[in-house]
C-alpha cells in the first residue's frame, strides 16, 4: 500500500489487545495513540498497550489525542475499544474534522436517536451520510455478531433497493448456549443448572442476570434495525422478555440470584414441553419487522425446518429476509470472543485503509 | 454523491437486465454503453438494452467501448455479464487503464492461472495486487453463491491474518434442490423423477448434464480456493465426481438422457439408504483444504448436525472453517437466480462507486 492509516485506539482491554494484535501484522497501520479510561500515551512511533503503565502516560484528553492522530500525512482512525459511552459524544466531530471512526461499542448506535443521527450526519458515505471529501468514515460491523458479515450484508441489501421485511436472529453467544444446550436432545439439566454452567465456563456476565434481562440483545437489535431503515427506533420501541423471574431481579447478588433459580425449573420445563410436542425447540430471539416497525426480544420456538432449530455451541445466527430472499440470507457462526470481534474491527480498519489509500 | 460513475453493460441477458434495472434507480450511476456479442451501442446519455435493437447499434469493438466509457470526467466501470470467455482477455487491459471491472462472469477466475495472475496484478487492491493508483478495482461477488458474501468474508479474513482451514458448501442451487428434495423425509420419489421435476421448474440447463457433471461447482471451488490463497488452483486440480451414470454421457439428446436416468434409480437409493442408515443424508459437496490444497466435488453424507443436513429449497450454502472460526462461519440463502446475481453486480459496483466518489 503506498500510504499509512494512524490509528489511535481507546480501551485495551480484551478485545482492544486483540486489535492490536491484529494490527501490528499489517504493515499499512501505525497505532500512534492508546488510551484507557482515564490515561493516554501519544507517540510518533508504533505504541502498545504496555506503554500506559509508563511514565510516557499522560492523563486522557479526547481533545488532544484526536490532533495528535490526525497530525500525520495520511489517514487517521480513532478505534474505540471500549464499553463507555463517553467517547461516542465525540464521534460527530471527530468525523467532521475527517478522522474515521471504527467501533465494536454498542453505545452510539443503540443509544440516542438525536446523538445517533448527528454522527451518521457527520460521517462519510456510504455507511455515513455526508458526502464531504474530508469527512470521516464510520464502520461498527462488530457491535452485532462479532466479525460476522451482517450490517455490511443489510446495508448491500438497502443500498441496492431490495425491501427488507425482517431481521431476526439470535444474537447473544451467552443466549444461544443456553438455549441450545437447555433444548438439546437427551439434555435432562435444568435450566438453572445449565445458567450454573454456562457462568462456570466464562459464557456470562459475572451476574448472569445482565444476559438474561435481554437487554444486550435489545440493543443488537435496534442496531440491526436502523441499519435496515428504522433510523429512529430506540430501546424503547423493542419490547423485551426478561427471563430473570420477576421476584430475583433484585436480590442483591448474583450468587443469591443462582441459588434460588432453580425455583425455576419447572416453568422452564414448561415451556421447553410446550414446544417439543409441536417438534420445536426454545431460542431466545431477536426480531424486527420493517414494515411495521415491530421489535421483539423473547424465547420464541424454532420448528424443525427453522434455521435457528439447527443452532449450535455459543454461535450467533442472524436471518434476513427480504423481497429478494424470501427465504432469507442466513448468516452464522461465533458472534462473540476477542479474536472473532477483533477481526470486525480490523476488517472495518481496512475498509478504511484502502478508501484512503490512493487519495492524494 | 458528489461524482458519477460511468457503466458499460457486456451482457443484456437475464441478469444484465436485472442489473440495469437496479442501475437505474442509483443516480450515482450513468450507464453509457451496452452491447452483446456482435453489436454494441455508445451513448452520452443512458442507454438501454433495447438499444441494441436500433439502428443505433454498431458493431462490437472492445477497444472502442473501453475508450467510450473512460471519456468521461468520473469513474468509469465495465459490467460483464456474459458467459463469454472473450471479455476476460481484456479484464486486465481494461484494470490497468484505470476501468473497473465487475462481474458475475466466472471464465476469469476459474481458468486459465496465468491470465488469472495478470488480471489480479492489474487491478488496484484491495481485491487485485496493483497499488497503483490509476489501476481499476476488480469484484466478482457474484461468480459464487449469487449475492452471498461469500468472497467478500474470506478475503477480510486472509487480508486480516486469519488461517482459512477449509471452504465447502453446497454451491449449485440446481444441485441443492435435487439432493435437498430427494432425501426430504418421506421422500418416495426416485433420482430420476426428481431430476425431470427440476427440469420442468426451470431449475436445471436444458441439458441436465450440464449440472449434473459438477463442472460449474468445480469452477465454483476453483474461485473461492484462490480466494482463499490458492492463487494457482486450476480447474484440473478438482477432483470431480460426475453423477451422469458413465453409459448416459455420450446419449446423443437431453430427451434421451432423462428417458434412460430412472435405470440408476436403484444405484441412488443404495447410496441414500446407506446415508440414511448414519442418520445422515445426501448433498452433492464441492470442499478446498487450504493446508493440502485438496479439491474435491462429490456426493457426500451430512449427518444430523452438520449445517448442510439443514439445507431446503434451491439454497446455496458455504461453510468456512478457519482459526478463529473452528465451527465455521455459515453464509446461506439463494444462490442463483436474476435478481440475487444481480444484487451481487450491483453491491460490487457501488463499491468501485465509493471508492473513487471523493477522487479529486
Amino acid at each position: 500500500m503506498p500510504s499509512t492509516t494512524y490509528v489511535a485506539l481507546l480501551g485495551p482491554g480484551l478485545v482492544g489487545r486483540a486489535v492490536l494484535a491484529q494490527l501490528s501484522a499489517l504493515p499499512q497501520f501505525r497505532v500512534v495513540a492508546v488510551a484507557n479510561s482515564s490515561r493516554m500515551v501519544l507517540s510518533s512511533s508504533s505504541v502498545t498497550a504496555d506503554a500506559l503503565k509508563t511514565d510516557a502516560a499522560v492523563p486522557l484528553a479526547y481533545g488532544s489525542l484526536a490532533d495528535h492522530v490526525s497530525s500525520y500525512p495520511g489517514a487517521s482512525a480513532i478505534i474505540d475499544c471500549t464499553a463507555s459511552d463517553a467517547p461516542a459524544h465525540w464521534y460527530a466531530a471527530w468525523l467532521a474534522r475527517g478522522i474515521s471512526v471504527v467501533t465494536p461499542n454498542k453505545k452510539a448506535f443503540a443509544g440516542d436517536a438525536a446523538r445517533y443521527a448527528a454522527i451518521r450526519g457527520s460521517a462519510r458515505a456510504p455507511t455515513g451520510l455526508s458526502t464531504r471529501k474530508d469527512a470521516g468514515l464510520l464502520f461498527h460491523e462488530s457491535t452485532v455478531g462479532a466479525g460476522l458479515p451482517l450490517l455490511c450484508t443489510i446495508k448491500d441489501l438497502v443500498a441496492t433497493g431490495d425491501a427488507i421485511e425482517s431481521v431476526e436472529g439470535v444474537l447473544s453467544g451467552t443466549l444461544s448456549y443456553l438455549f441450545n444446550e437447555y433444548c438439546a436432545p437427551g439434555n435432562k439439566a435444568g435450566f438453572a443448572a445449565i445458567v450454573e454452567t454456562a457462568k462456570s465456563l466464562g459464557y456470562t456476565e459475572p451476574d448472569p442476570r445482565d444476559d438474561l434481562n435481554g437487554l444486550d440483545v435489545a440493543r443488537k437489535v435496534v442496531i440491526l434495525a436502523r441499519a435496515a431503515g428504522l433510523a429512529s427506533l430506540t430501546l424503547d420501541d423493542v419490547e423485551v422478555e426478561n427471563i430473570v423471574p420477576a421476584t430475583l431481579r433484585d436480590v442483591p447478588s448474583a450468587d443469591a440470584f443462582l441459588k434460588e433459580l432453580p425455583k425455576f425449573d419447572a416453568e422452564f420445563a414448561a415451556r421447553k414441553a410446550a414446544a417439543a410436542a409441536k417438534g420445536a425447540v426454545l431460542r431466545y430471539v431477536g426480531r424486527v419487522e420493517l414494515a411495521t416497525g415491530k421489535a421483539t426480544v423473547k424465547v420464541a420456538e424454532a420448528g424443525a425446518g427453522h434455521p435457528l432449530a439447527g443452532l449450535g455451541g455459543a454461535d450467533n445466527m442472524v436471518v434476513i429476509k427480504t423481497k429478494r430472499f424470501p427465504r432469507g440470507l442466513v448468516i452464522q457462526g461465533a458472534g462473540a470472543g476477542d479474536a472473532v470481534t477483533a477481526f470486525g474491527v480490523v476488517a472495518d480498519a481496512l475498509r478504511v485503509h484502502h478508501t484512503h489509500a490512493f487519495e492524494p
